[in-house]
C-alpha cells in the first residue's frame, strides 16, 4: 500500500515516543499472569478510536468510547474479566476504576480510558483494581512497555509490540504500540485490543481520518472464527511532545509519512493477531481480484475466510479449491462462475467453468508452508480486497471448548 | 406446530408408498461404500423440489432443477462424486447419465431427475455409471428402499429413513423418505440431499406450497457449519396410486393431515441430519423467542447456531452464556441489551442485563445430556423461530481435514 516510503522498525512498543511510560503487574484477577497494565503520558493527548459494533458492548466500551472526545492522559486495561454483561454494577466498576487512576495520577476522570479483555458476565474485584493501581503508579518507567503488552494478553501466545521512527519536517517522530487478540477474531475488531501512541503533533480531525481509514485496511480485514466481541477497541493517543508544526490536510507529504508508518504498525499487528490466532497452524491471505464492487469483494472475502470447510482444508493442507469456489457461491454475491479464475500461490486450479490440472504433489509442497497465498479472480469487474485469516485446528476446540471453567 | 394430529410411522423408507421399488449398488465410484442409487415408480409423478441457492450449482442440481416441471418416474443418485464446477463436460455426464436411465427403463429422459454428492471438481467415471444402472434396473424391488438409503451416503454415520401412514378420504395414504448429510449444512440446505416420495394424489401447485413451507420449517433451520454446497436438493415426487380424490386447496381438513405428516417426516430427518453432522456430540435446539420480526430472530438464531466458539462451548458442556449474548450483540439486529433473558433448559443465566445466580453444578449436569435447549427471550415483539444445531468438535476438524484426499 506505501511501498514506496522506507519505514525504520525499532525495538520498542507503547513508550515509544517522548512522554509515555507504562507498566503492567499481577494485581491477582487471574492466578500468574500479569493482569493490570496503566500507561500515562506527561501531556494530555489527542485521542481516535474504533470500537467494537456488538450491540453488546462492555462497561468499558461504554465508558471510554464516550470519553475519547476528551484529552486523555492514562489508559488503564486489565485482563481475565471482560466486564461485558454485568449491567449498573459492571459500569460502576468502570468509572471507580478511571476515578481511582485520575486520583492516583493527580488528573481527572475525564481524562483516563478504561479497557477490559477476558471472561463475559464476571464482575472485577475493586479492591484487587484499586490496589494493583497504587502499585502500578508508582513503577511506570519508559521500560515497563513489555510488561503492559504481557498484562493485556489472554490466550494470546507471544505479546504483541511495535514502534517505528521517521522524519516529521525535520523532527524525529516516533509511534509505539501493542495488541492483543487470541480468538474470536472478525472484521469489526473481535476481542482484540490495540494501542497506538505518538509524540506527533497533529490535527485531531486529520487524526482520526487516517486512523479510522487505516484500521479499515488492517483490524476490519482480519478474521479468525467469525465471532465479534462485546470489547473490542484501537485507539490511538498522540501527546504533540515532538514538537512539530501542527500537521494538516494541507501537509500532503507528511500525512503519506505518517500514514506510511501508521499502516506498517497496524498491519504487522494485524497480521501478528491472526498467527497467534488460538490453535493456528497456517496464516492464509486471501486476495479476492476484478470484482463488481468493493462490497462484492469483501462479502466473498470474508465468506472464505470464515468457512469452517475451507479453514479445515488449508489445516490438512488439502488442495480443495471446490470449498472455496463453494463458498464463493454461497457469499451472497451474483456472479458468472464461469470467468472466475482460483489459484493457490501461483498454481492455477480452476478457470473458465472447470477444474485446472495441477501436481498434487507441488501443490501439497506450497501447501504445507506456514503461509499461503489464495487468490480469486472474479474477471468481473476492478474492485478488490485481501483478507487475512488462518486454518482451524483441533488445538482451537480444544482451547475454546473449556475457556471459561 | 402439528401436536394435535397422531402420527403413525412405519418402518420402511422411499419404496413405503404404493408402485415405487428401489435398491443402491457398489458401482466403482467409490472403493467399499455403496455409490449408486436409483428409485422408480410404476407410474409418473408430480413434482416439488427446493434446490442449493449456491451460485455455483452442480450439472445434475442445473438439469434436475429444470427438469422437475415434468412428469418424473425415475431418480438416479451417486455419491462420491459431486459432478461440480466440472463445466461442460460435466453437464453432458449428468444428461448421458439420465438417457442411460430412460433407456433402460423404456421412458424418456425428461422423466429422469439425476443427483450427485462427493467431492467438487472432479469427473463421473461414466463407464461405472452406466455399468451400474445396467445392474440396478434389473434388481429394483420393495426392499431396497434401505441400500439406496445407504448409497447416498458419504461421511454419514448412519443411513436416514423415515415412513408413515395416515388415512385421507377413506384411503391409506403413505409417505416415505430419505436423507444424507453430515458436513457443511446450513440454511439454504448445504451438501444435503432429501427424497420423498407418497401414493397421494394431490394438486401440483397445492402440493409445491406445502413442500416449499415445510422445507422452511425444517431443512432451512439446521445448520451444522454454516456452509451451503453446491448440490443440496430436496425433492418430493407423488404417483397418486392409491386413487384417492384429488386434494385441491379446499380440502382443508386433509391438507392438514398431509402436512402434518409431511411436516414429521421432515422434522425427523432434519433433525437426524444435525444429529449425524460430521463430529457431532451434542443436539442444540435454540429457539428466540418475543423478536421484533421473523427475519431478526432468523438471524439472531443462525449467528448463534453458527458461531465457533458457542459450539466449542458447548462442546465443552461450558455453561457460557456470554459467548450466546455476544453472537446475539454480533448478528447485526438492534435489540435493547437490558431486556434479553438467556435461558438454558429451565435455568435463567442472564436477565435485566445483569447475570443470574445459578449452581454450576446442575447447569454442568444438564449441558452434559446429549440434547440442550437455549431459549433467548428478546422480550421486544411476538415472532419466534427454531434453529437446530449441533457442537463443533475435534472430530469435525479431523474429518474435515482430509475428505478430499
Amino acid at each position: 500500500m506505501f511501498d514506496f516510503i522506507k519505514i525504520k522498525e525499532i525495538s520498542s512498543g507503547i513508550t515509544a515516543p517522548v512522554g509515555f511510560k507504562a507498566n503492567g503487574i499481577n494485581a491477582g484477577l487471574r492466578k500468574k499472569n500479569l493482569d493490570l497494565g496503566l500507561f500515562y503520558s506527561e501531556k494530555s493527548c489527542i485521542c481516535a478510536g474504533v470500537f467494537t459494533k456488538n450491540v453488546i458492548k462492555a462497561a468499558p466500551v461504554i465508558f471510554s468510547s464516550a470519553n475519547i472526545k476528551n484529552k486523555i492522559q492514562a489508559v488503564v486495561i486489565n485482563s481475565g474479566i471482560a466486564n461485558a454483561c454485568t449491567g449498573k454494577k459492571g459500569f460502576a466498576d468502570t468509572q471507580k476504576t478511571a476515578l481511582k487512576t485520575a486520583a492516583l495520577l493527580n488528573i481527572k476522570k475525564n481524562n483516563v480510558l478504561v479497557f477490559s479483555t477476558g471472561v463475559i458476565g464476571k464482575y472485577l474485584d475493586m479492591k484487587k483494581i484499586t490496589g494493583g493501581l497504587k502499585k502500578l503508579v508508582s513503577i511506570l518507567t519508559k521500560k515497563g512497555h513489555e510488561n503492559i503488552a504481557k498484562a493485556i494478553m489472554t490466550t494470546d501466545l507471544v505479546k504483541k509490540e511495535a514502534a517505528v521512527e521517521f522524519n516529521i519536517k525535520g523532527k524525529s517522530v516516533k509511534i509505539g504500540a501493542m495488541a492483543k487478540g487470541a480468538g474470536m477474531i472478525a472484521p469489526n475488531m473481535a476481542t482484540m485490543l490495540c494501542f497506538i501512541t505518538s509524540d506527533i503533533t497533529i490535527e485531531k480531525k486529520l487524526l482520526n481520518k487516517i486512523f479510522k481509514d487505516i484500521v479499515n485496511k488492517t483490524f476490519n480485514r482480519i478474521t479468525i472464527d467469525g465471532d465479534m466481541s462485546t470489547n473490542d477497541s484501537v485507539v490511538m493517543l498522540c501527546n504533540g511532545l515532538i514538537g512539530n508544526k501542527i500537521i494538516t490536510s494541507k501537509d500532503k507529504k507528511e500525512i503519506k509519512v505518517f500514514s506510511a508508518n501508521l499502516y506498517y504498525v497496524m498491519d504487522k499487528l494485524a497480521k501478528e493477531l491472526v498467527k497467534d490466532g488460538e490453535g493456528v497452524t497456517k496464516f492464509i491471505k486471501i486476495k479476492i481480484n476484478s470484482a463488481k464492487s468493493k462490497k462484492d469483494a469483501e462479502k466473498i472475502g470474508f465468506k472464505i475466510a470464515n468457512s469452517p470447510l475451507v479453514k479445515t482444508a488449508f489445516y490438512g493442507s488439502d488442495a480443495n479449491w471446490g470449498r472455496i469456489l463453494g463458498a464463493v457461491g454461497a457469499s451472497g454475491v451474483i456472479f458468472n462462475p464461469d470467468k472466475v479464475e482460483i489459484k493457490f500461490g501461483k498454481y492455477s486450479l480452476y478457470k473458465n467453468g472447470s477444474p485446472v490440472k495441477f501436481s498434487e504433489k507441488k501443490l501439497e509442497k506450497y501447501l504445507k508452508q506456514s503461509e499461503v497465498d489464495v487468490y480469486v479472480n472474479l474477471n468481473q469487474g476492478k474492485e478488490s480486497c485481501v483478507i487475512y485469516t488462518s486454518d482451524l485446528t483441533e488445538e482451537y476446540i480444544k482451547i475454546n471448548a473449556h475457556y471459561r471453567s
